[in-house]
């Protein structure tokens, strides 16, 4: 049944004439239960699915998934712009860069396409508010954007090729990812920064159209870069993962496109890429379905800039404080029921900093109250020793409740006239029942990009973004990013 | 007793005044016998031992253990410079690379250092003719040379210092691959892309005179990038691998510098390095004895250029052609006797290729007895289908003896007038038990450079490879090998 929609999907979508072609010499391998079983031609298979994908194949909703999934990702990236790890890579690789090929997003300087792909790279990561593929948390969109965008300002791309492309990176991504899970990251590896690689190369090697015996090798010198493990959360290196990955998808997908050789078989080699990286592969989680299974439907994205434990109390919380129009004067006392894990990771009830903030339920459910938002502003140092937010938190304690699901809250806000509010979560908002809205990605962008860019410039960025698909040039869309 | 070692070498490299502020600051950590045991702070017993080691202190049988593997690195390297994967990364990499920065040896393009870093690491290993480390077949200098050498021509960097880094960065690279093996390569890794990452991460962060904290980052960002897989063997991916390490050794570096962070013990980690990267680990191999037990002094060198299984019987040939003075003429038969690996891996009978004549026992032990050697120019295409060679091969006989170690075999040469004439090697040249002389070495290396650059220009780099530790400038040397 899968191979006959599988065959549906290419009879569509490689037109009459290549279908034509397909019972003497078909353009793409079939997945057989041998393939899905066992991983055989799996690199082949994904070469050519890369190759053959197009844009307008895609159902009307996994392209605006694609769309939503990129919102995101320029939001972020400008949002950390300013963020010191950003000028440390600029001041670390200015001497070794040439200067003049790609745009750094929200910033003035540029510098050569691989250089840009790695910076921006660690620039969609560093706020940890990048898109989030559930099953294995993998944020797939930074690694392949930043390559994406640096090679469009090499060569004239559309937004439509670029769309295209940045679809098939994030769903090989991703796919990959669920393919190793969990034993890959269980022994220790970073997912966002060994699988984007090989999405990044299949991406770009889209673009420079690749034959298929080039794109074969780009994923193989791609495979053969993996990055990055768990032991660096808590540090750059944490984002320096998939900034890695993309300048390394870039630079496999470079030297393929001039016949550098490499193996014809390294994602499932005894002795290449997924026996080396996991004690146990899916194969069909990686080649199943491919066309008509979407991963990428499953992307989600954060509304809150701190971990995710904590959304159903600030979701809560929110509801709460805009239904009733609440201030904080009016608040006697705010008791959140949680899941454990709320107090084990953010049970900080004294932060003193804006990185700490991220990791105290206490701070996030006061400046929900106070601004109706958890945004990056809303982690700011200033903002965690603000007197008024102090005082509030204060007021604020949380109740382990070890049935609730971690998707699941509940706040119950006493007011000092004596009112008693309450507000149940079961998905809370950004999760997949629960997805963010477009109108809401919207005001994350905005609140992201502000004191950045003029409001205005934002505002046509933001635009922009959303029709990237009907734009003349990526390249052009890069450059607009910068100030 | 090896802590007390230990301690000896400390004072006596650390210096008075350093060795004085020994007991209430140590400058190193001791490497006790949970660290030999567990890894405890292997991260930060690497970086110390990275930063405080110093030339000087070195057994001069060292300073000239590494002073020959880096005679031999750059021999070989400037010999590759012409090889397709060569042509292919000048052409891939030129359009996204800065220009004036740094030598590719043997050509007249200069490339920015991390690019250029990553080409004479893939120059380093094409011929397959770069030192070996013969526990786990590491050939670590190529990507420490090719980073250090980039690194040169940014910053002045005098001879001495060169060789200090080259020697640690060596060092640490075969420690890493015996602390994995044989685990690590049997699922799959390239011991040669993955190891020498952190090797050059340290050899570069000691020329930069980083602080503690900056090398333990600097390791801690290299060991997020190891590279490459054994499914490479065959391709050019295989050169990438100890390319992409010396890039990506830089790369680390020149980010921890400017203090880019990463976690202090990303090596030991259960959540890092040695632990995804094999079942099984070795702490005493990377940690004991450190500044005692020298890896490098085990390293040895390929006199013939192709698989090590035939080296015996080119050996017993080679030798008796000069004992004798012999001519093709002469030749009625050579029996060769040989451990069974020689069929196996090299028993091409007509070889059509000079790389297909490196798998064939019988075109190397007919060009031994011609040219009474067996470079790279006697596996030219050319000498392949040379006809004289093609009449003398075909008198050759392989016969299988499974009591004969690799590392032994023999030639019993029966010449036209009658006489049986016998040679029976040991220990092939080139092995530990018979290394390859200072005059076989400078003989390998102007064999190599031979047609490339001009004999008096080879002579003059050869001179100051030799006297490398008291050059003024390393970046200068850099330079003059280029044409």
């Amino acid at each position: 049944m899968h191979i006959k929609q599988r065959r549906a999907f290419l009879q569509k979508s490689l037109g009459a004439l290549a279908a034509s072609t397909l019972p003497s010499s078909p353009l793409m391998a079939e997945p057989n239960s041998e393939s899905l079983n066992t991983g055989k031609d799996a690199t082949k298979i994904l070469a050519q699915y890369a190759l053959n994908t197009k844009y307008e194949d895609l159902p009307p909703k996994i392209q605006h998934e694609a769309i939503r999934s990129f919102v995101n990702y320029v939001g972020v990236t400008i949002g950390s712009c300013r963020h010191p790890a950003i000028d440390i890579c600029i001041a670390s690789l200015r001497p070794v860069s040439g200067s003049n090929q790609a745009s750094i997003l929200g910033r003035h300087e540029r510098f050569d396409a691989l250089n840009a792909a790695f910076i921006n790279g660690v620039g969609s990561h560093i706020l940890d508010f990048d898109d989030t593929h559930l099953v294995t948390n993998v944020h797939a969109s930074g690694p392949i954007a930043s390559a994406l965008l640096a090679y469009a300002e090499m060569k004239p791309i559309s937004g439509k090729e670029f769309m295209n492309a940045f679809y098939l990176g994030v769903e090989l991504t991703i796919r990959l990812s669920n393919a190793l899970a969990p034993d890959h990251a269980d022994i220790g590896w970073h997912v966002s920064g060994t699988h984007p690689t090989i999405g990044a190369a299949a991406a770009v090697g889209r673009l420079m159209r690749l034959t298929e015996q080039q794109m074969i090798w780009a994923l193989g010198l791609a495979a053969s870069q993996p990055v990055g493990f768990r032991d660096s959360f808590g540090s750059m290196n944490k984002s320096f993962n998939p900034g890695r990955a993309a300048s390394n998808g870039l630079f496999s997908a470079l030297l393929a496109q001039k016949n550098f050789t490499s193996s014809s078989q390294m994602i499932e080699s005894r002795i290449g890429w997924a026996n080396a990286m996991s004690t146990k592969r899916n194969y069909q989680e990686l080649l199943g379905d491919l066309g008509t299974r979407f991963e990428i439907a499953k992307n989600t994205y954060k509304p809150f800039a701190c971990g995710i434990v904590i959304h159903p109390a600030i979701d809560a919380t929110i509801q709460l404080r805009n239904q009733y129009k609440l201030q904080p004067e009016q608040i006697q006392s705010i008791l959140i029921k949680a899941n454990p894990y709320v107090v084990e990771l953010t049970g900080k009830k004294t932060p003193q900093t804006g990185l700490e903030g991220k990791f105290s339920a206490y701070h996030s459910v006061a400046i929900a109250m106070i601004d109706g938002r958890a945004g990056e502003k809303q982690y700011s140092d200033a903002a965690v020793l603000n007197p008024k937010t102090i005082a509030l938190r204060e007021k604020i304690i949380v109740e382990i409740d070890p049935n609730l699901p971690k998707k699941s809250g509940e706040a119950i806000i006493t007011l000092t006239d004596g009112r008693v509010l309450k507000k149940s979560i079961e998905s809370a908002i950004g999760g997949l029942e629960n997805p963010l809205s477009d109108a809401a990605l919207d005001e994350k962008f905005l609140d992201l990009t502000e004191g950045i860019l003029p409001r205005d410039k934002s505002k046509s960025i933001l635009a922009n973004c959303w029709k990237m698909s009907e734009l003349p040039s990526a390249g052009s869309f890069a450059k607009s990013t910068t100030v």
